[in-house]
């Protein structure tokens, strides 16, 4: 039974017969480490009462989105003013980007893993100007015991696919990623 | 399934007839908040393989020790320096106090959390003082949707049944503990 201010979602993975509502899955690629089964449809359950697996899925991925664990006030106060909510209608394009970090990233102290974080990749400084044409959600999955540790979503409008490859090649280039042992980039449309 | 660095945790209270290995329960007293039924017994199974709940329990609380969330680089090698295993056989007193924080704190952001937790509280300074006489550890709860955020366990020597009085006492005096809704102080003896 999960408080008011953490929210439980689970990714399903599956085919054409998965729930209504599903995202089409345009293309599934393992960037780094084992792949995921491919599927054809995906289907998002956020919050209370969502499913720990589905029948229909070929895999179901859980987290849950909280508090933030590397941004600070100043940050949130820069993020808040420009990011968009999820669900806008000109959103139509979506990913799942679930990734794992290795030993030696969570064997670092957080001083040492805020420092790679964003005073040397600058996460979240060279993120903001993707803002508000691509809205996020981070869930976390590590304490859950599952494959990964982050489930990333994000949507976007067609027009703004461009920026959004531009984002990811650009957090992937930095040192944090270097750290990143399983990834796995979902491409969605609807 | 956890991987190698995660450490799952299932502490269960119930009857005398609880599995074999289970501390007997001295006193179990709420703090803040709603109680825990009193029971005679706490099993404490750690590990895979750990059920989720057990029959024989009135209660059963689960978490998962792994990194760190607020100790830096310097902090780690000081408290390596002094920290005691767990299971040392003269540590036959333990204490299990479930702790849940407030929608304030987790509404904080990490550098406001950290503030708190260390630069005014000095959580991790002023226990120092207190090892190796305390052994500890961290289980974390609050993805799980349990109904508290954080699992603590100490174990000590009946000689140093004080001291550890003494750093409770301490730690609930402090600013960090304005933000503590519920704890439960349970009270074990082997």
């Amino acid at each position: 039974m999960y408080r008011s201010e953490l929210l439980p979602a689970v990714f399903v993975g599956g085919g054409v017969d998965l729930a209504a509502g599903a995202w089409r899955v345009e293309r599934i690629q393992a960037v780094r480490g084992d792949p995921l089964p491919v599927v054809e449809r995906v289907h998002v359950h956020v919050g209370a009462g969502t499913p720990a697996t589905a029948a229909a899925g070929a895999w179901a991925l859980r987290g849950v989105a909280g508090h933030a664990r590397y941004v600070e006030r100043a940050e949130r106060v820069q993020l808040d003013a420009v990011s968009p909510p999820l669900d806008r209608p000109e959103a139509t394009r979506a990913a799942l980007i679930p990734i794992r970090k290795s030993p030696s990233w969570w064997a670092l102290m957080q001083d040492e893993r805020r420092a790679v974080f964003e005073e040397r990749s600058r996460h979240i400084a060279d993120s903001l100007p993707f803002l508000p044409r691509i809205a996020r959600r981070l869930y976390h999955s590590r304490d859950l015991g599952e494959p990964f540790d982050f489930l990333t979503w994000f949507e976007y409008a067609p027009e703004h696919a461009g920026a959004f490859e531009e984002l990811v090649a650009l957090l992937r280039s930095r040192e944090e990623w270097a750290y990143v042992d399983r990834e796995v980039d979902i491409r969605l449309a609807r």
